[in-house]
């Protein structure tokens, strides 16, 4: 039997961890350090810092490269099935090469591992396949509630639902039933296609980074600056991560 | 001016705690611990727990007595409303005694300030009233998060949206356009009037703390079960804060 530690580090600063999560990251003998390529340098260098301030002295670090995942069509889960297999494949090996029985491993997830990240299924697929893994899970702080922090805002209307959601599940306007959306995962700025003269946006991206940004108003009036510091921010740095709420005005 | 410190806690643990809620409280000249009443008593437990290891020595507490709510009956927000203004006017009355202008102040709140929280209205109220306040917010880990690590599973479907809810929002029916739904504030056992025998559920209680317990399971064959377990564990420790996730049951 292993045993992997999932630990959420949060979403940019080496602050956001949880004592707990500390306190796992220094239980674990190896460390596996997802390796996506240039583009993500950036997050990889938070993971550093994390490491080098926190991780036990000697705790052994393990480079796992993560395949690029296929463009998504009209099949975007069986897409995502697939790459999740490639990454499972990719984890097997590394834990087959570098982790004895009876080790402990961990993985640090970006943000909240519950939200929008894979690695809970892949630990799932790896059991499935019949290697003797336990696993636990140390939850951290997730862009949304940064997004939330940041701009003073609570998620939620008094007594109200609210709605996380996937920019490509977001259609040209509002469910009718639902005064607050989350969006993540918007690489279309789908913010500019939104339907409504009664919304108002809350942005942010790179949030807990120093290249934080934030912007806030009625969605009509700002959103073409949204999108052009967006464009100007990404262009500078090479990379943008970003998330937003919208919610109908009201009289709260 | 008069700063304060909006600090979520986490839900029971203070091992939840992140590093900059550490630094934050240590920055507060005067904490102030709003006090519920007796059935909250486990609570300030957790509160007194956190300041004891980790405030600054010599940090004045300020217990703030929070009065009751009234009843919500068809006017749930008005009654709400009323309640924060009450709120509102025992930290007016507690800052302007105890916070000097140029001081700094601190509020320990429940799991993330951002979820089914007051404070951030309430200030909002008090800044709105014309007192010369700033804030600043620090997240914390939120019920939810602590639902899904401690079930492993992730918050959201592949690609899909997930709506967290008070459970007076939940009709007899999962909506047809959401596969997720986290339900909190149910004190009334709405998972037990939900129909559709597709559904799972995930449940805990006094998640994060001692006594945490959790379910699940196919929503149909453990709700009685669910129900049970809640009554007796409310009975012996008089007093239960619970959630739960349920989703349709797919093929993931
Ligand atoms: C694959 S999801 C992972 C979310 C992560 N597990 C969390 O809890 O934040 C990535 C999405 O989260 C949001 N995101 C993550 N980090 C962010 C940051 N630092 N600033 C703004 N948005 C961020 C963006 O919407 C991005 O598309
Ligand atoms: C007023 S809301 C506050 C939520 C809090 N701000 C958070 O982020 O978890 C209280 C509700 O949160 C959930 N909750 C809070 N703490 C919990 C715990 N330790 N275990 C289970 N549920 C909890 C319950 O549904 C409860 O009715």
């Amino acid at each position: 039997m292993r045993t992997i530690l999932v630990i959420g580090i949060g979403t940019g600063d080496p602050e956001h961890l949880t004592l707990q999560a500390i306190t796992a990251l220094r239980r674990a003998d190896v460390v596996y350090v997802p390796d996506k390529g240039a583009e993500k340098a950036a997050l990889r260098q938070v993971r550093e810092a994390i490491l080098a301030r926190h991780a036990a002295p000697g705790t052994r670090l393990v480079p796992v490269a993560i395949p690029r995942r296929a463009e998504a069509g009209s099949d975007y889960r069986g897409v995502v099935a697939d790459w999740h297999g490639a990454i499972a494949d990719r984890y097997a090996a590394a834990f087959a090469d570098t982790l004895p029985d009876g080790g402990t491993g961990a993985l640090l997830v970006w943000g909240d591992p519950a939200l929008y990240d894979s690695t809970l299924r892949i630990l799932e697929t790896l059991s499935g396949r019949g290697l003797a893994l336990d696993w636990q899970v140390f939850p951290g702080l997730s862009a949304v509630q940064l997004l939330c922090a940041r701009h003073r805002i609570p998620l939620n209307r008094i007594g109200k639902a609210v709605t996380i959601t996937p920019a490509r599940q977001l259609g040209p306007r509002l469910p009718d039933d639902t005064d607050t959306v989350v969006v993540v995962l918007d690489g279309d700025e789908t913010f500019l296609t939104l339907e409504g003269d009664d919304l108002e946006i809350f942005w942010g991206a790179y949030l807990g980074t120093p290249h934080e940004i934030l912007r806030a108003g009625p969605l009509h009036a700002i959103r073409d600056d949204i999108a052009a510091t967006r464009r100007t921010a990404r262009a500078a740095h090479g990379w943008i991560m970003d998330t937003y709420l919208i919610r109908r005005r009201g009289d709260e």
